[in-house]
């Protein structure tokens, strides 16, 4: 049984200081702070969103924090809640690739409201980030693959100990008071992949950003937890997975930092996915292949894409995110894997579909995550092939800090005007030197007043049901 | 791979009329609600519910339903949380002794909560709360005690769908809305074991009701979730449980009512140490026992008990609660294991300690779990022994109307006036003619107006730290 696994972790947060973390990891903090907002600013109109925002509203509390992207303040654990949704929502986020966990979603949704409210600093606010990644991606690393084969989301299970202890330091809490807060995460740490495919994918990272602030909230007033919420025999990592290896979580800290770990998603759609759609998107553009040239396209793929993304007859939009033949066949038609190609439109387009049913996808063995053989049979005979070895995002073939940059105008431009895209651009990229942070929540707000909240409205009668599964 | 059992849930929650109910199950309702707001009313001064409280009433949404037993009112998720809080902090709530499952607290705070702020009536609120008990603990039944073993907290894993169930039955959802209400509430499904003995244990039965009553009021909005969030591969009950049998959901709807195997404790602790302060209360009474005429309690007891109640050394009243040496002697000094015997200074008592290390507890497998041997031996030499084969308060020896009342009696006295506790009694017995529940609710404010709740005050500080595990 090993020894006091929570209260290591507890005692490596108050320890930190700021200086005790390399610049290499905040300009990554920046970076994925920057991605973070993007996802989180472009989602508010989603239905997964606006939905969430209708089914809470009448029990927001006082205006603390800004749902960003939209402009509105609630109380801030509402705030974590909706931004963490709307993070996640376009499955556009970053992604911690030895564990698959999206780190930033939780840990900066809980942060950014506490943050606003509390009028923390942003060097403050870097520096809490850091450690909620740190804590969050050495706690997946423990229990990772086991505890995501039984079927656990653990960007949810995970993120949860990461908003804690993000939160936890930022409200300057004690050393019990953290053991106490990672208990209060560990009983709450869930989400199931079950959920893929539906609006509750996203919801587990807005849980995770509340519960996990919550917990820290909780913590500061000597709510108390088991001492060992991580490794009892009955805590998280016993309970919620069949193997677990401690020393993830205790050995090395500050040695090396997660972060540096963290890539970011050309493409709105799982990161199993990416290679194909790359590999793809460069076979149409060499070749400038026409639609109506293509007879077939055959993928080589790691196992996980099947697994994962296997569904070869999506209905809606974010089912298309779960299916490798709709995400070949719109790379190859449209050259691209944005939100556009994943609009419930575009996955009912008759010639996506016709071309759909012409992928065909097999497991190879000798491929890597970050890896995929693609041969497109043209109608003359012609076949073209590519065999991507890393695909763009990936830690070998990262994003540059301008290919992140578009992607956030991208995400940003149906929301805000280009003056306010480019000014929460900057307030990223400075954000070590940002006095507090309301100012760049406030820029997050759409020009245009949009859909007010009503607060306190009267009894809640449910809305017209739609059809199934939209 | 069984068939859309979650849907099967939903079918029967939708189709359910109120006179498809009989009488006997409505009148078994009203002893658990009589028992569940007793428990609630009595604790919301002790510190579980007031650092709780303290945590979060910064984020307050408007005042819609009562804290009881506070008398402040606050909006519909934190008054949920914060009752089903209340109702565990003395681990003195109901049984269903069949899965361990506590099931009002769940289902009774989340629906007490909605139907003050909808105006529900009292027939709908009882017709709710029925329908919430049976699925909680038919989920219950199909994973226990597989999943129980592994170390989940069922009250509060089984009581999230018992509470979005009863919350969706009053919203009026259809059947694919209670489908996707019972899919986010198994995406919520959470609370371990580990945490018995701290503040966590009852927060997971605030967190239930706070997040199966969200659960449906996202699923009114259309809010999805997958289909099977039950049943599927990768569902509540392939993650969380290594055994499982649908047929304890799916089979035998309405021909038997899971509320009528519900029982309610007449000592304020686990519920397995109970045949053994029942009998040591009887010795006690019989013998006319004094504390220097005892030299050692032996008790041979069902393996569960030294299993979950084992402690010798409690250190507070939470753990005392989990000790059955602690009860043996408290029921022998006091003749009695209400509140007061669970006291951080009755723990702490020289007296208490002292008969506490000369209780011996081995497991004796020919006992049942409602059954319990007791030999208590004199410094003179004699012997008084008691075998309870089946205790009070257990199914076999249920605990009268008349009891209930005075265990209500005993638990509101430190809080209210005689009056408004005779009040109380009368309206639960007549809560199947309420025109609504704001009178029931109002009537639970103590006479003094107590500490007040500040919303929305300014920034949070911690709490100066306590000793550990204080």
């Amino acid at each position: 049984m090993p020894q006091q696994v929570t209260r290591a972790v507890a005692r490596f947060i108050v320890a930190s200081r700021h200086e005790d973390v390399p610049e290499p990891v905040y300009r990554e903090a920046k970076r994925a702070v920057l991605n973070w907002l993007g996802c989180s600013v472009g989602a508010p109109r989603h239905a997964t969103v606006t939905r969430a925002l209708d089914g809470l509203a009448p029990f927001f509390g006082p205006p603390q924090a800004t749902v960003v992207g939209r402009g509105e303040r609630v109380d801030i654990l509402h705030a974590a809640m909706l931004n963490g949704i709307a993070s996640h929502t376009f499955d556009f986020d970053d992604t911690h690739l030895a564990t698959v966990i999206h780190p930033a979603g939780s840990v900066a949704s809980a942060i950014f409201a506490l943050s606003e409210y509390q009028g923390v600093i942003g060097r403050d606010f870097l520096h809490a980030f850091v450690l909620g990644v740190e804590v969050e991606c050495r706690i997946g690393r423990a229990v990772y693959p086991s505890h995501y084969d039984i079927g656990w989301h653990i960007t949810g299970t995970a993120g949860v100990f990461g908003a804690a202890a993000a939160a936890g330091k930022i409200l300057g809490l004690s050393e019990q008071q953290l053991v106490w807060a990672l208990g209060i995460a560990a009983t709450q740490s869930s989400g199931l992949r079950e959920m893929f495919g539906s609006m509750c994918k996203p919801f587990h990272v807005g849980a995770a950003a509340k519960n996990g602030l919550a917990a820290a909230l909780l913590a500061a007033q000597n709510f108390t937890s088991a001492e060992a919420g991580i490794e009892g025999s009955r805590g998280f990592a016993n309970v919620l997975s069949a193997e677990r290896d401690y020393r993830a979580i205790t050995e090395g800290w500050g040695s090396g930092w997660e972060l540096l770990d963290n890539t970011y998603k050309p493409f709105a759609c799982g990161i199993v996915i990416h290679p194909t759609i790359d590999g793809c998107i460069q076979l149409r553009n060499e070749h400038r292949l026409a639609l109506e040239e293509i007879e077939k396209i055959e993928l080589g793929v790691h196992p996980l894409v099947l697994e994962l993304t296997g569904k070869t007859d999506p209905r809606v939009g974010l089912e298309g995110k779960f299916s490798v033949s709709h995400c070949a066949a719109v790379a190859v038609i449209d050259g691209a894997a944005g939100e556009a190609q994943f609009a419930d439109a575009r996955i009912k387009d008759p010639a996506v579909i016709a071309l759909r049913q012409r992928v065909r996808a097999e497991v190879d063995k000798t491929i890597d995550e970050d890896a995929a053989a693609i041969a497109i049979t043209l109608v003359d005979g012609t076949v073209v092939k590519k065999r991507v070895e890393h695909c763009i995002g990936s830690l070998a073939h990262p994003m540059s800090d301008t290919d992140l940059e578009a992607k956030f105008r991208g995400l940003c431009e149906p929301i805000l005007d280009a003056d306010h895209i480019e000014m929460l651009i900057n307030a990223c990229w400075q954000l070590d030197q940002a006095d507090r942070l309301d100012h760049l929540a406030s820029l997050t707000a759409p020009r245009r007043s949009g859909e007010s909240v009503h607060v306190g409205a009267g009894p809640i009668r449910p809305a017209a049901q739609l059809g199934s599964r939209t």
